[in-house]
């Protein structure tokens, strides 16, 4: 590249959590830098936001359409090439529908839109407007998942029998955890959608499932559940699954697991050989078959795939964390921006960000999951 | 006690697997002498059997039949007391009810019969004949195992809300894997009953998850499956559980889970704490809570409840497995045994060993899986 | 085997806790049944504590003479055949001398003798009397222990190059620990002899270094220390380590190390591979080298050398312990006296048994510990 | 702040590792900007390695020297702050000093320079110029080894009794391995200093301990050794320590104990409780005492110490590592650096970065350890 790729960011302002996560991720590789945002509806926090960013205050904005507008008329040397949307969920869809229209590419948060209907909304105006689009499903970023992605791929386990997947949380556990900014939005249908925990985390663990195995969920038998007394969304659910050649699965996921931290885990069973990947450990990936010793596959250590080197910093035994899985989407993104505007667009392959398409498929994930568990017949049959 | 319990054996002949790990439990406290048994359906190779245990050629006996009429003319103070029952699952019932007419206590394998209505049958000899039954229901033998029940029943992890159980093998993951004398049996209807992995395996998880949590299973949701093509039994199998005050839980059991050796573990989360245990590091028990470092609980290490103590056998660091948790049931039958003798029955609080109410449970929860798995509705209701 | 071994016991009367494992590990395979002890100096104590094993009275000894004479005169089909130590260290010496110049076989509880001239001595006499000797470094009878031994003496690890073992304890961390029966004669010269850390476990990890490595301890340069204050002999100690082919080692043990069970662990690395083996988890071995997935060799799964396999009693998955271990060197002992008794002496190599060479290399190693503990010059020549 | 701090680079072209990982740390937070840098004494390839990079190329200069010039005369809105020098040992103090001397404070690679004679003239040089000075002790910056730092200044652990630390890799296990550029000039005793072991990861272990423990080692017994055949510098060794307070330690430390990625793991004893932390996982610590569970602390979950709070950048069960962890230094960094400009300079307690007395400290622990080992005499007094 010959300059740094270019910014914006809408939500993220000071006390967010994850605005901060996607600008560290955004800041590791030197490859991007913020330049502009909108932080926060009211235009001093917004300011007192972009100014602890060593942010121009002409560049902070008090709303998104705002900086679009004023963005898009800034000489192209000046101007955001991109923005993030690290808002509540019910905002990314009418943020990164603007954003396109303005001609900026878009980074979002997950789950991609309030619903399926908006994902595929958003579809269309990206097939319209040609931008670039990411969602981070951050858990594809990390090198040992792209590992295991490539040992599935290369038939490594044999024909995939079986998958299991779990993503454990235990800080909504008690109604005394809803005061926080993060639980109180998250637990507001208006703002998350009709799902906390499986929009929140069990569309995560859905993705991770999918982009690992390659396979995609064709029916699904739900049992979701609002454990703490007085939610109107669930905060936690088991769904069965069976995927599209007939494989089995089982997704289990929670909110309420006390003392679970963020426990999600992807074991994919094979006829020839098993993968069995944990989130808190990241850098480590078992392989499993029934006559030979477990391989203990290390992030860095002896040959791996290009997939799972290219998301690679530091050498053997030098832990990787989450922000370097965040930063992997980043990076990527970074690199189509720079093809697109090379004029030789990048093929996903290349540079390997989750995008529309999990975005429909994780809505459709969050709205079958949610359908199904209100039916009284065991089967559901997942449409997008 | 003043003399050692005696102890014969149906099945269990040489190249049988489990009958010599029920002979190790038996040894392994000095409190049981094996004196007779019907190892084998040929009386030359029941003598062989018997031989190579150092027991006399006139108590090997060709038929258990053959081996409960002789042993009952035998005057008191050589008669065996008990009868181990390790035969395929299909001659439970019918071994263990001659045993107890013939005034016989019975030690049996799980599951207990080869159907609900035997269990039911049993329930009523043991009524009419005054019997002791044991069940070996091994995994409640750990100290650990104990620690965790008593913990819940103590209050410690508050409320419980959610019940996870996984119990996954991979042995069975190809049909070459069936020409084994122990998986042919277990894929037979008429030996096994009617079903595989829950009748050989999930049974144990759902005995764990109601031991340890004090609950027992009111509703569940199944969807068992034949992943080998050919077989008619279930492999696999995922069900859905609902406990008889609301709680969720979810038990998933496998056989064909490549690469995995015996893993059975057990989470059960409260609203205040949750415990997690697996069966390969039986030594170790996390207890976990949201706001506070998770406790490695070590077998043999600082407090612990009676119960925990009186299974331990070595100072902590010394790790005690498998055999030393059968060998707890063996210890407390026993006893219970000697208590009888002694015309003072003893409690199960006293001396735990899984019994004629696991019994009926065990062989429901094998009914009621296939029947919920079997049904179209989601929920299904659990009988006895 | 056409009968039971029979044994005898000298130590190990209510409240001992090694006498205890030594009879578990004794009954568990019903290969050798206990017949005699002189539990105690008490008579009184000595036949309470064999009636509760269901000995007969007359076979309950005050002393360990009078059984020794007493056994002797027995018929030879009643006569014990050896005899277990269990007692403190200064007494294994005298009680195995007199026990072989009885005509009987000797298992005797390590250190093998409270020093390296009356470990000459037996050796002596082991070698006047023809009598067979067993020395209980349980750790050797672990499975993959052995297995780990095999894959070195196969060349899996190219020339070894380094040896590190650790064996660390916490229980005698604070003065208020001496008051147990336990630690108070490990911490008096008079029944311990000059070492308590080295003496009590330094000399498990040294065997295990020597036995595992296949190699020999040629010089060292040590540092012994009594932590607590008012100790005479050491509680803690390292040992900087020289094998006979110039390898180097480290060796280092502790009795105050606060929160450590019973940590041995041993790491042995070639130039190819390193192996990796802990006491705590011992079902599980490591297996690394530097441009490959470490293999998790476990107990039980796939290919394995016959002396593991000979040293396994369950399927893979199901935990094999301490007493399982102990319960190897007691059953190859009881076939090497069946060996023995039917005029045909098995080699080490067939039934291995740790024996009077790491009797005299155990002794050595003690001494040579304190003597290079106390020199101001950094090497120490290892003698014996 | 109100601008970033500005950073320049000595070494760190393409193809070297260490200084892309210097550059993510400084890029992470977002506080700090490369300006310019000295990536090679190749003018051509340091334009070509500062262009990657985004940089002006008048800012890309053939020498340090030049750099230090020009950069001096630029105007203070434009100027470098601090230089990181990230080349091989030897050029560690030249650089930092003409730094100093042209008035930029330095952020240095360890070890701080190639002797302690070096390390006493930078400290000179430092006090003359008032520049800051900043030594990259990476471990340092982990969360929860700045929590185990406050548990023992807290006297969690009551008085220490011993400290054991070990580093151990296995990338120099072969001189096949000699031949990558990490490798060659950490072998050569011009670059690299006295000690290839002690002086590359050694000098970790030494600082981590006395970091942690808040004890200065007073005393040591070095055994080190080139194991591989050829090399002049040791690739191993071991270390008796001493500590300031009679507390007695051991650190071992090798490059070619196979199948070892980066595996510095520190344990610290004492009176009541201990600790046990490992780099490869570093968001555990293990807190152990000896008659309760061991708490398994985690990065974010419950309370914890200011210190660690500071060093936390996502929530529990999101993993940092490596990069993370060198990105406090930074962070800390930068933050001293703003202070001393707005004039009110910060103690390194208010934002803790390694420096001037880790630096004399360490290139003594590296020198005392190498007489140590070549002396006959089992103790060295360590002086510095």
């Amino acid at each position: 590249m010959t300059r740094k790729i270019r910014m914006g960011m809408v939500g993220g302002g000071e006390g967010a959590f994850i605005g901060a996560v996607h600008r560290m991720a955004a800041n590791l590789d030197g490859q991007i830098e913020l330049v502009c945002g909108a932080f926060s509806s009211n235009a001093e926090r917004s300011i007192a936001s972009g100014k602890s960013l060593f942010l121009d205050p002409s560049r902070c904005y008090a709303s998104y359409q705002e900086m679009f507008e004023q963005e898009a008329k800034l000489p192209p040397q000046q101007r955001m090439d991109f923005v993030a949307i690290v808002t509540p969920n019910h905002l990314h869809f009418p943020v990164a529908k603007m954003a396109m229209e303005y001609g900026f590419h878009v980074m979002s948060d997950k789950p991609a839109t309030l619903n399926l209907d908006e994902a595929k909304h958003l579809n269309a105006i990206i097939n319209e407007t040609g931008r670039l689009y990411g969602l981070t499903h951050t858990y594809n970023g990390y090198p040992l998942v792209k590992e295991a992605k490539q040992l599935i791929a290369d038939g490594k386990l044999g024909k995939v029998t079986k998958v299991v997947v779990e993503y454990s949380q235990g800080w909504l556990a008690s109604a005394d955890d809803e005061g926080s900014k993060q639980a109180s939005w998250r637990l507001d249908e208006k703002q998350a959608g009709i799902s906390c925990c499986m929009g929140d985390i069990g569309v995560h663990a859905a993705n991770l499932a999918e982009y690992v195995s390659g396979l995609t969920i064709s029916e699904l038998c739900a049992d979701l559940t609002s454990v703490v007394a007085g939610r109107t969304l669930d905060d936690d659910g088991t769904v069965i699954l069976r995927f599209n050649n007939g494989v089995k699965g089982l997704l289990f996921s929670s909110q309420i697991s006390v003392g679970e931290e963020n426990n999600l885990r992807l074991r994919i069973y094979g006829e020839k050989g098993a993968i069995d990947w944990s989130q808190q450990e990241p850098n480590t990936l078992w392989l499993r078959s029934n006559n030979n010793p477990t391989q203990m596959i290390r992030t860095g250590v002896g040959q791996m795939s290009d997939a799972a080197l290219n998301a690679i910093r530091t050498p053997a035994g030098h832990p990787e964390g989450y922000i370097e899985a965040f930063a992997n989407l980043y990076l990527n993104f970074a690199k189509q921006i720079q093809a697109h505007n090379a004029g030789n667009p990048a093929t996903n392959s290349q540079f390997d960000v989750p995008g529309i398409n999990e975005a429909l498929r994780g809505m459709a994930f969050i709205e079958n999951a949610v359908a199904a568990s209100n039916a009284d017949t065991k089967w559901h049959k997942f449409t997008v």
